[in-house]
């Protein structure tokens, strides 16, 4: 079986990165990371990376004149590893258009809402603000636009009357860790297109063809 | 057992007047229908009410000079029933700052999505042109702003590969029959305050106190 090829972007503490890295442990599993990219020295998520034998490469945003040349370092670093779908996981730096452009329909996202819903940062804490109902996650793939982009996959959970934006937040990030390798696995199987109105289409979902819902159980 | 009296809103079919008139009546319901006014005389909603032996009148906005004139004769006629609490139903028309100042936490409104997410109009469209995977409904008290107020109550359905906005819409019009009934209810018991944020919190909910998720099964 021939393995899409993950390059995965960290700033933080990588628990994302944690979870592809235990879905690629499956050997059965279509996908491999191949480069872990943080822009941080001091990312947690270099530790997991290292535990898992993973080539990792630190590029220090704060060590380059302007956006475009460290995004380009990026690149060259995510090509030399023949790197196939760009992953970011709390990546916390805005990414140039370019970059965006050349890894158009190969770089995707997760963010921590039901988008198109609470965009941005400190989601929960606004979810709270709101009152909503329902929070949840989205992949997505990357557009110049932050947190737009066709949407791979979503899952939904409640809102607590005691929730914190803490609670709150690790309760979505369990559907995270369950959406995000689901949604690399749809990639490197072939099943997702992206069709003229910029959606992403899903073929053969299990259940319900091209819908995902909260994702099926393990 | 004295019942929550209802003054209901329409400018067409009047599909959640009907839900709202099979929740009412069961005798052991919290709220009865008092008044039913449409803004529109062939507005379909209007037979439902006579069906069901319901106070209905036409307050047409053609016959008034301008929005308050209009509003002000809706809150004569609502005070005359005594009514406590306003639902639109499918009301088509923007209700004046006065109006709604009037009838502030005593007024509420569902809208057929998971708000803050697509509000206005045309919602199932732009859901299935975005590529969401999750559309819904929300019951929530009126602000001036529209599609905005405490959230009371939402409830979500997935989003399927072949849907329409019309067989989108028509799940999620299910949901609003059982939704719209169930707030009101939990109004009509008392259960639901506001708090300092704005925001609507639900007293003793049945499984998850203060949240709903979607609403329990009959």
């Amino acid at each position: 079986m021939t393995r899409l090829r993950l390059g995965v972007l960290i700033s933080g503490r990588g628990s994302n990165l944690q979870a592809l890295i235990e879905a690629t442990a499956d050997p059965t599993y279509p996908a491999e990371i191949v480069q872990v990219i943080s822009n941080r020295p001091d990312a947690a998520g270099l530790t997991r990376a290292e535990a898992a034998g993973l080539p990792s490469l630190i590029v220090d945003h704060t060590a380059f004149p302007d956006r475009p040349a460290f995004d380009r370092e990026m690149t060259q670093a995510l090509e030399e590893a023949s790197v196939e779908l760009v992953c970011l996981a709390g990546f916390m730096r805005l990414l140039s258009d370019e970059f965006v452009d050349h890894w158009r329909d190969r770089m995707i996202n997760i963010h921590p809402s039901l988008l198109p819903a609470f965009k941005g940062l400190e989601v929960q804490e606004r979810v709270l603000a709101r009152g909503a109902r329902f929070a949840g996650c989205t992949v997505h793939y990357v557009r110049k636009e932050m947190d737009t982009g066709p949407i791979i996959a979503q899952a939904a959970v409640p809102v607590r009357a005691d929730d914190t934006a803490d609670s709150l937040a690790a309760r979505i990030l369990e559907q995270e860790h369950r959406i995000y390798p689901l949604a690399v696995r749809l990639i490197a199987e072939g099943r997702v297109s992206i069709d003229a109105g910029d959606r992403a289409r899903i073929a053969d979902w299990p259940t319900v063809p091209g819908v995902l819902l909260n994702p099926p159980e393990a």
